[in-house]
């Protein structure tokens, strides 16, 4: 066979200035204009405030769903794409935009391990006033959530799971570009939170992805429409690089589940995977599992990828694979059994209910900012012992003086402060109010 | 009486994230946001790419005419604020957004003078295609653009008139933001602009300011309409600072006057101000020495002001302020009789029409770009010698072969690249083409 001869094109690098412009007077850049762009940030060649300002640009332009997925694609290939090919079972990757109380990623990983999927989860940056998975892990004794790709690729092949944090060598553009991002007041941006998501997600080697879309007060994405429009933004630009997608818009008008902390949302976890806990958590972790088991092909129905999942919840598998992961990743996973080996507060105390009535909303954000509060020493330190528990979900009705929350703290001194947030994120009415959808949309 | 009791506000310092994120949302600043911001930029505490994309987000968000003049109020006290109370004589400051071959500025200063007007003028950056008036007056031997402000001062109280470039100490935080606004694609934002313009322009003291403000292919802004709104943007953002100011938008769709260079472009003022020259310098010279002397009070009617700059044109008292100018600031001044003594070309050739017709259009940013070809060496120095003369404008009808332009050069090298430019500047039509308006709108 004769080799194709390929005449390659010249491309002039243009002033970063003339990119800007071109940017903000509303034009879509070339294949060579985002690779050169994605070079000069991974080279550190285009100054700070040139990018910032073209960032922007792009918050207000916007870019298209091409300029999106080339962007997504250079980044991703600006650093290590892992190889997964050797494991023969479906690789499927899950993307949540973070939320107040949030434990899905800790049980569907092990969850989707036990249904014979491989779920490579790389956990990148969240919202500073949530909790992280990674951070929720770093509380069992022993647990690690950084290792060399290779270790990371033979606990799949083992395992079926792994959560890490995102490596340097994965998508380093994205992780520069997400650090000035939250800086310049360009982190709601569609395009920009498409591109990057893809890359740092299919730079973990999935073939698919399963993604969350939160709005709400307790997401950064307050309007339902937003989240939409980003849902079908990450599936559409997901497709066009050949990848599967499917995007549940969610919920996160109040937090998910009973507890917020990091001790305490562990144990949630664990329910969870016994096929226990709150109903809105089950939900969605079922709702979220079904999409993973029909995705991968392991379940074509409906109802077979329902039986999967509840299956491997009843039946102890996903659990036994939680185990296992944590095992593999140096952990010590006896807390399972033994609730009292991870930390556990000093004090717990009620926030008390200041009248009779319905929970008529919760401010998630509040909720989170007040756990925050208890959580952060004066040096920046986590204590993942605090947190909040049994939280009353909206449409519960109340007592004056019953508890809307149990407060688990350590330092007398936050209470108060942290009492302020978490005070005024209940809002009690005489009328029951009808609750809200937990999934809004369903994009494929 | 009783002294007023103020009770001091707090204004609790936001992260500049937060500014940034309600500028982009489409709020306005508060005074206090943006004395912060000023005072931020001057002590150098906000990162340029903070600043980035605080500038883009209002590139896109604009800000409201209240916002801008406490953004220019803020950036003139930034720096040193010139006091010429001391000078009887009524103080006008003169702006233009720059334009090809445009010598009014050289003509206007001396010509105020002579009518009885002190006309201070900070010469601010201009395009990097311009040669601003700063340049041209460095060819004269011996002259000095930069000088102390008592010396500034006492120059105008002497003569009447000084240009200078921009003091260290005049609008620091304006200096900064341009410079930036250069590399960031937020040169062309009507309150930045205005902004800028007013801190500057106001910082040299003067209680009115006349505005020309150029629309077209050879100005920065290339649309009749966006002229139009800087220009009612200045005079009405100037008016609410208590100056009075009024604004002409100007035709910049060819080079005004007949030359383009340094040396070239002295010559012309020379011509101008002794009543002579090409008919659009003149007119528009009269028209801008019209507003400067209404605005000042030294003319009541239209008649009287027209009667007032024609004189002063005529009998030789503006050339001989001219005359006095470069003299204190330690120019010769010789060259007004002998033009010898400027820097002269070596070659002079002409460039041919390439056909019968009219001359239908001039991209006067080609011609710009032409000279600078032709006049900036491989270390970037300006040949001051270097320009193009005799530049038929629009509607002159030519022969096959008769001169477009005469070019005058000193390195063949660069002529080749240079006429490139020149000749794509002109287009040639068999039909007489409807002259364009030199002045568009006169906004008071």
């Amino acid at each position: 066979m004769r080799k194709k001869i390929v005449t390659p094109r010249k491309f002039v690098k243009p002033p970063y200035s003339l990119l800007i412009e071109k940017k903000r007077d509303g034009s879509e850049f070339t294949e060579d204009e985002i690779r050169f762009l994605v070079d000069s940030v991974l080279d550190q060649e285009i100054p700070d405030y040139q990018l910032a300002s073209l960032l922007m640009s792009i918050f207000f332009v916007g870019m298209s769903a091409q300029e999106t997925a080339i962007f997504a694609e250079e980044m991703m290939l600006s650093g290590e794409v892992i190889d997964l090919t050797a494991i023969a079972r479906p690789k499927i990757e899950k993307y949540s935009t973070g939320g107040v109380g949030d434990k899905t990623t800790l049980v569907l990983c092990p969850l989707a391990a036990a249904c014979g999927v491989v779920m490579p989860n790389i956990n990148g940056s969240d919202e500073e006033f949530l909790i992280s998975t990674r951070d929720k892990l770093s509380a069992i004794p022993g647990m690690k959530t950084s290792m060399s790709m290779e270790r990371f690729v033979s606990q799949l092949q083992d395992v079926g799971c792994a959560i890490v944090g995102q490596p340097d060598d994965i998508a380093p553009v994205d992780a520069i570009l997400y650090n000035l991002r939250q800086k310049t007041g360009t982190i709601p941006s569609i395009p920009l939170i498409t591109g990057s998501v893809l890359s740092r997600k299919l730079a973990a080697g999935a073939e698919s992805l399963v993604v969350d879309v939160k709005w709400g007060n307790g997401s950064f994405i307050k309007d339902v429409e937003q989240a939409k429009v980003l849902a079908r933004s990450i599936t559409r630009v997901g497709r066009s690089m050949k990848r599967r997608c499917v995007a549940l818009v969610t919920d996160m008008n109040q937090p998910l589940g009973d507890t917020v902390g990091t001790s305490l949302e562990l144990l949630e976890a664990v329910q969870l995977l016994k096929g226990e806990g709150p109903d809105d958590l089950k939900e969605l972790v079922l709702k979220l599992g079904m999409e993973i088991v029909r995705l991968s092909g392991v379940a074509g129905s409906t109802l077979s990828a329902k039986q999967t999942v509840q299956r491997h919840l009843e039946d102890g598998s996903a659990l036994q694979k939680f185990r296992e992961m944590i095992q593999a990743q140096g952990g010590n996973p006896a807390f399972i059994d033994d609730p009292s080996l991870l930390p556990k507060a000093k004090h717990v105390r009620k926030l008390p209910a200041p009248k009779r009535g319905y929970v008529h909303t919760i401010n998630a954000g509040m909720i989170a900012r007040g756990v925050q509060i208890l959580a952060t020493d004066s040096k920046g330190k986590i204590d993942p012992a605090v947190g909040v528990s049994e939280i009353k979900k909206v449409g519960t009705q109340m007592k004056q003086g019953e508890p809307l929350i149990m407060i688990h703290y350590n330092d007398e001194e936050r209470l108060e402060p942290a009492l302020d947030y978490l005070r005024s994120a209940f809002r009690l009415a005489p009328k029951r109010p009808t609750p809200p959808d937990l999934v809004v949309e369903r994009v494929a």
